[in-house]
């Protein structure tokens, strides 16, 4: 007898839906749903670029949606299927994205009097508006608590919950005030699903709750008062608003609430799993195991890997955690801050219509063009920072850099420098790992880059000096989600899961020796330029660099 | 009575003629010869980018149509027009650009055995395979003859005189042993129409002969016996067949014979400058004296001005020579590697179609749009070394770099970015010459940028910190060389001549001072990247360099 689990996946402009048979993988329905509110799903404010907040009733009429349309697909596509096989439900979202609620777990966003107030929303992961919150917990931290940054790679963000918190409490003290608890957006939809949405009880997860808020069983969850004091008493005391406990997704967050499986057309009493971020359930839904690297490539990346619980903590990454990804390891989280951005600013800005009439095109004529030249003939090199750099340097005041032009440099000259800049960017992450002790293998992709540019893979594999497989799913962020769903349900183990649903696309990208030999020496130029620009005390000479390149492309071309 | 003189310029694609009225100025006629051979007169290799050479014959065809042409309008503008009031003639080439000759003084590739072979047609001063000979010059010189590279800027280049001919010797004997002598082509030319191309004989430039071949007074005229056999025996049996004198171009270099008279419909025995380069007849004819430096504006750029003969070597320059653009002063030459054709790379294949459908309009689309964004707005900063860096480095190892880009950098900011880069560059040459006693107190330009693009002039402006003026005549290379024919016809002194003739637009651009201030700022930090990626030695630290233009941008916008 067939069994099912659904996967919910929000993402930063919509959200999207995936049922899968869970003895092998097949994908009976899926469904994507676009926020409706703001620009995309993004409520701005046109005179602060930061501000990036969400409608939070979009998520709920998305779940509807997505079900709905997923379910009907399935019962189109598979004779069998049986909302009754359903076996759990599994939640990823962006994070940290964060709600402020009232006692009974509701967004204020929802109440009449704050609906037209952005500081209300949702606070999106890309909302910058606390940098300076950032600045300010971090350098507290560093002088009082530094084994806190020491779990979230030295810098704390101000992507983050507590820089968001403290900065709606110093510019908007009406809806801080009026805040009984905030709620990442990962644990508030479980809770919802579950019918039971109080702060003080519904299940926070520990991916939210230890890469964000630095809440760790070391120092007995959450950052303890004093510290929370010294930024703002008003901090100390929601600390009590918040929670004591989080949990890892092979745990059941609730049941599903009678008024939601109605409104969703599903048997009441479905476990739902605790929620997580979307890339960490992306690495279990590509078949993340110790030395196996998951990369989420979009338009930034986000890699993840895990490790034993001994690990050593490894400065400039976005996090480690236990549990955060797969129950019992360490969850170890690091991320590039741009990478199909840069290709698409450079492809929508400053590559010619001789191309290709539009991107598609572009890319398609760039990438031909890029096949015919060897590593180095361009005697180009870039640094991947157009929008600062989040691992290993964790800083965004950090910009772009493109070195070696002539009067005859092209546009696919330059394309192909920023896919190498993007490789010499995550091989650096691979290098902080590897001298941290956590060894990576083998590299598995996923997300749109990986299926569609085979160009950039070869390069990746060539720069990275390890095999480059594609997961198979388009979706597997919302098949990890799946998956625990059927973990939390009790159904199987992780592993066992994994075993039977993940597979890989037929192509597996192979290092080419003499390329690698090349990209050897580009990457020690790189790797002088990432340390002159962005290392703080760096202190050499460059004068070798220009010449370099220019007897690299000599002897390439 | 009316007294006029014919300037004939000689540039890298084509000659045009000027015959202009020197009591006022009058510009009667001009005409265009595109040199008809190779690819827009330029002879080349597929296989060796670096051959550049031309057919001497193309000059002679040349001579004829201009002359001719610039008469026949000059017969139609001005009724009072007649040819037996014309009292010289001046001419001016590129150069180096050396012509292997016979004995009579006839280019070898006039011969009919070597009329295809490449090795015996003009070397043109671009053609650049001759850089090892060029090192090794260099490299002689500073052993042995330091003095020798002290008036030449500290680098012997590819560009000039005995590294060409070093490199015939070493590449093609048998042309090189078919070569009687070898003449200039600014000193052959005025030969040819004297009648008298006797290498032995024939009036040499001090211009090239100073700025390209080593020759001073201070050490008995072209380099010493030793150091030429060190090089290679056959250049020190050379010596003795080529000069021991050279003249500035107030001198005749002798008086149009009959044969040239008739092919010109010109009476005889009209006196002909001494010849000399392009560009240092341009900054005579741009009104250079002491305190003014000219800047030639174009696809690179040739910056002159004139000092005291008692003024230092200055170093990085290409060169300083007695009487090599004025008479009696010494001429001190400088130079960016490119200038117009990085804005040319630029828009042919960094500019999308959005901009405009062809260059002219991506261009003026630029500049409307760079008018409304404050310096420094953008973040952005270059090195303008897509075509290595002439002066002060004097490398041709050395390539382009963009800093500052994120995912919001538009092509019009780079575009600003480039223009300001070579602003930058153009103020590291007045600093070297200030540094040295060479003082400038205002730029004159001329060429096609100075007269189209007003938006480069003000950032020219405001960087250099100088009132900028721009030349009205838009021939000032062939106006430079018509006032030298009236001169060493004896006709009036330079000053006088240049008093009358020479003539400015209606426009000055003046600095402005709130611009200043921030080009300053980013000046500061284009010399920080200038001396780490170009200055041999140099060690330090870069971390401050985004972090500045992020914040300059910031207070900008």
């Amino acid at each position: 007898m067939p069994n099912y689990s659904i996967g919910l996946d929000y993402g930063t402009n919509s959200c999207r839906s995936l049922i899968v048979d869970l003895e092998n993988g097949r994908e009976l329905g899926s469904s994507v749903f676009p926020y409706p509110s703001g620009v995309q799903g993004i409520l701005t404010e046109p005179g602060d670029p930061h501000v990036a907040r969400q409608n939070p009733q979009d998520y709920l009429d998305g779940c509807e949606s997505i079900i709905r349309e997923a379910m009907a697909q399935a019962q189109q596509t598979g004779s069998a299927f049986d909302v009754s096989d359903i076996v759990g439900i599994g939640i990823d979202t962006t994070g940290s994205t964060v709600i402020p609620v009232d006692q009974d777990g509701t967004p204020l966003a929802m109440q009449e009097r704050f609906s037209e107030n952005l500081d209300a929303q949702v606070w999106l992961w890309k909302d910058h508006t606390s940098f300076h919150e950032a600045e300010q917990i971090t350098e507290l931290a560093r002088e009082t608590r530094p084994e806190y940054l020491a779990k979230c790679g030295g810098v704390y963000s101000s992507e983050w919950w507590w820089s968001k918190i403290l900065h709606l409490k110093n510019t908007d003290l009406e809806v801080f005030d009026a805040a009984y608890s905030f709620v990442e957006h990962c644990d508030w939809l479980p809770a919802v699903l579950a019918g039971n949405t109080d702060p003080l009880t519904l299940k926070r997860s520990i991916c939210s709750a230890g890469h964000k808020a630095m809440f760790n069983a070391d120092w007995d969850g959450l950052p303890d008062v004093d510290f929370l004091t010294q930024l703002d008493p008003a901090l100390a005391d929601l600390r009590g608003r918040l929670y004591q406990e989080a949990h890892a997704s092979d745990t059941p967050a609730g049941e599903l609430c009678d008024e939601w499986a109605e409104k969703l057309g599903l048997p009441a009493g479905i476990p739902i799993a605790v929620g997580a971020f979307d890339c960490h359930m992306g690495a279990v839904g590509s078949g993340v195991k110790k030395g196996t690297l998951v990369k989420v490539l979009g338009t930034s990346t986000c890699d993840i890997t895990v490790a034993d619980e001994a690990v050593d903590d490894v400065p400039g990454l976005c996090g480690q955690v236990d549990s955060s990804v797969v129950p019992g390891m360490v969850g170890v989280e690091a991320g590039q801050s741009a990478v199909g951005d840069i290709f698409l600013w450079l492809v929508h800005n400053l590559v010619p219509d001789s191309y290709g009439a539009d991107a598609g095109e572009k890319f398609t004529a760039m990438e031909a063009k890029m096949k015919d030249q060897p590593p180095g003939a361009s005697g180009l090199l870039a640094l991947d920072w157009n929008n600062g750099n989040r691992t290993i340097l964790t800083d965004v005041q950090l910009s772009g850099l493109l070195l070696g032009q002539t009067l005859h440099t092209h546009a696919h000259e330059i394309y192909r420098a920023y896919i190498e800049a993007t490789a010499f960017g995550a091989l650096t992450i691979i290098n902080r790992m590897e001298e941290h002790g956590v060894v990576i293998d083998e590299v598995v992709n996923t997300g749109g880059l990986s299926l569609k540019n085979e160009t950039l893979m070869q390069i990746y594999a060539d720069v990275l000096g390890r095999p480059m497989r594609v997961s198979k799913s388009e979706q597997t962020c919302a098949l990890g989600a799946a998956l625990f769903g059927a973990v939390a349900a009790g159904h199987a183990s992780l592993a066992d899961l994994q075993q039977r649903v993940v597979s890989y696309t037929d192509t597996t990208y192979q290092p080419i020796p003499e390329n690698q030999i090349v990209y050897a020496e580009l990457y020690a130029l790189y790797k002088t330029l990432h340390d002159a620009f962005g290392k703080t005390g760096w202190s050499g000479s460059l004068e070798h660099v220009m010449k370099d390149l220019i007897e690299i492309r000599q002897k390439q071309r």
